[in-house]
């Protein structure tokens, strides 16, 4: 057990979950033997605290680095704003420059407001699409957060967010006058969507990822936009975690069909924090008749990088190259499926491939991929974030380590062995589950 | 009108509201004429657009910059994590030490989460609170941020937070189905705050500011931790403004009673975003049974920032230099008073310190005091912020620009003179006044 562990479990004693972002608990991928600190990055790279270096192909700081850890124009760009100074009494011309860039990036989108964490983007598109709608009910579909207006779709009957988010979700402090002022729906069924707007006069929103595992339907996000302007309801894409991916901008450019509120976060920024709330005038001028206010989004280090972060994408193309390399990830994955005795099931845009293989020791599975990828001094599960540094090489290097682990449970499984006794630790969680 | 204004008009058009604080629209203090935004910072001086050197005697980043602008080990610090990497796959070493650095200077803390915004960290703090007393009503004294189950207070009886934030705050947006869930109480009435505790079994949390204008009355915060104890309530002191302005960690210490939770913010980085909730083992665990988690709070910058800032604040002593020379910008305050004939009424703790002028034409006033201070090169209203690069001869300069303007005002408030045709653009906005 290496320094990084021995903080955890120090940190598992003074904060509440060990850390800040479920998905960056050792507990998901190794248990007792992930690296879980860093002491400096670069490029694809990460260095634990114990100075080894490790080749990130995993999920790149949870999908924040498209363009690479510490990219030079981005991180000069910052420093200069470090020099000239974070904060002041009076604000920074660069919140302007970069609502300014994002609106000629998105035509249909004429305000905009920022923040600084993805829950603070989706809880604002919120409160102004109530605003602007006069009417209080949301209908949603994906992942948005962890505030209460979200968290409160599952109040109530306990399995509401089962298909978005996690089963079983504990929602302890959720206020339950909230129940029923959210209603989860399934992706790509429209007749769903429009039997849910008949039976719910009172519905004012829609929030919705364009793109869950799969893509929509033809049809299925036009058929949304009309239903939402037949009824007067807001649509909202929730771009945060699929923007500038596979477009200059919202993913949503790719299907023609443009919403009335999108957040963008997670990549806008290339590790620095900054998200964004873009909108039709009509819709984002009910920000005004409500308050939403904080003293930190008028720092400068955020709509710094998020101009720097731009103009890097588009001299480097970046959507096109890590959608590119994420094809062959997933064809790489798809050549192991081919040669190899069980199924692997592939999910995700390019850009964020994931994969599971298809049996009921799969936990076992990811447990011992990153267990034996960490040998190789590679972080590795079952999920590859891309950044614009994946070449073609590293990528060779990823399968070459790839292919004997998946080789050796190939024959656990396939001779109905216990994989457990490989383990040199506890099983991974699942997904979002909740650290014992 | 300089490039400041050109830029903000523009602002007006894309940003709803036009920035992303209500206290920093230049409407607050001088529409058509303030600087609105900056280029760089120094110590405790801005400089505009237009390359204006101006000395900030007004908000210092909004409280943020207790150790002036641009402090060179807080930047240092910075720098270094810039260089190492701001973000990764892996967590960062940081949060673990300032969660352990917050708990050494309250040993009444346990557990440690952190944020990138005093919003969040105010409605974290609610969700546990909730979440660990098993009752959803709250009780609140004080400005606690933009949330809905802040806002909340205001739904039904639109005047309920009329003392606490503003009269007639709007809050479209804020679903009705919270009405009733928080209750605002008026300070230093304990036998308020026993009654409501009577008639609302179903309160679980009480959320104050430790002190608002006033202090507290002796026995006040005794009694309120005792009906809180008594009756199975969490008591949350929200110490984003006033924690490390008179001690080192919440002033709450100055009482020595403790919260079951605490929150920290604007000057715990310097005014690099970072935000804190501290509280019990016993309440903070009740963070495992609920979902609260956000991709930058893993950011780098802001734990850094707050290790540096502590170490700085502790080897200035910071919150005694700012706490003195706010007595003194006080004291001066109290002697123009006494020199001259119209009522300033003074409040605040001396590290936030404010003033009135008991007149009808106080806004005149105002508005009058920011132009002509400008002209000074002085960024100044009717509060003063106070960092530890606000030493004598600066309060010197500030007084003596300050007197000959309240001179004036003198002249025109003692003859029954309007104000209005000193002022060269429309009246300043009054408090959370909203932006028309």
């Amino acid at each position: 057990m290496g320094k990084g562990q021995d903080l955890y479990n120090k940190a598992k004693n003074i904060i509440p979950g060990g850390t800040m972002l479920l998905s960056k608990r050792p507990e998901m991928y190794l248990p007792e033997n992930w690296p879980s600190y860093y002491e400096k990055t670069d490029g694809c790279y990460v260095w634990d605290l114990d100075g080894n270096k490790l080749l990130d192909m995993h999920i790149m700081g949870i999908g924040t680095n498209t363009l690479g850890y510490n990219h030079p124009k981005v991180d000069e760009a910052v420093l200069n704003t470090l020099k000239k100074g974070n904060m002041s009494t009076l604000n920074c011309p660069e919140e302007v420059l970069l609502a300014e860039r994002l609106g000629e990036l998105h035509p249909w989108a004429e305000m905009v407001r920022f923040a600084r964490s993805g829950g603070e983007a989706n809880a604002i598109a919120i409160r102004i699409a109530r605003a602007a709608s006069g009417k209080e009910k949301v209908a949603i579909c994906g992942y948005h957060g962890w505030h209460d207006w979200y968290l409160a779709s599952n109040l109530g009957e306990s399995d509401n967010l089962d298909g978005h988010l996690l089963p079983g979700l504990d929602i302890l402090g959720v206020p339950k006058s909230l129940r029923n002022t959210v209603i989860p729906f399934k992706y790509n069924d429209l007749d769903l969507i429009r039997k849910i707007i008949e039976q719910n006069p009172d519905l004012g929103v829609i929030k919705m990822e364009v793109m869950r595992n799969e893509g929509p339907n033809p049809g299925y996000l036009e058929g949304i936009r009309k239903l939402c302007d037949d009824n007067h309801i807001v649509l909202i894409f929730d771009e945060c975690t699929s923007g500038f991916r596979e477009t200059f901008g919202g993913i949503h450019k790719k299907f023609n069909v443009n919403p009335d509120i999108c957040m963008f976060g997670k990549a806008l920024g290339n590790g620095y924090a900054i998200t964004s709330v873009i909108g039709k005038r009509s819709v984002m001028e009910a920000a005004q008749k409500s308050f939403i206010s904080s003293t930190f989004w008028t720092e400068r280090i955020g709509p710094t990088a998020g101009l720097a972060t731009l103009d890097v994408m588009q001299e480097e193309s970046s959507w096109e190259v890590i959608t590119e390399q994420g094809r062959k990830i997933q064809d790489g994955w798809k050549e192991l499926n081919n040669s190899l005795n069980f199924n692997i099931k592939i999910s995700g845009i390019p850009a964020l491939s994931s994969f599971i293989i298809e049996t009921d020791q799969w936990l076992k599975c990811k447990t011992f991929i990153a267990q034996e990828m960490l040998k190789n001094n590679i972080l590795a599960s079952n999920t590859v974030y891309l950044c614009t540094h994946h070449n073609d090489s590293l990528i060779k290097e990823y399968f070459d380590k790839l292919y004997p682990i998946l080789n050796e449970i190939e024959k656990y499984l396939t001779n109905d062995m216990d994989l457990a006794q490989k383990l040199n630790g506890p099983l991974c969680h699942d997904g979002f589950k909740r650290l014992n």
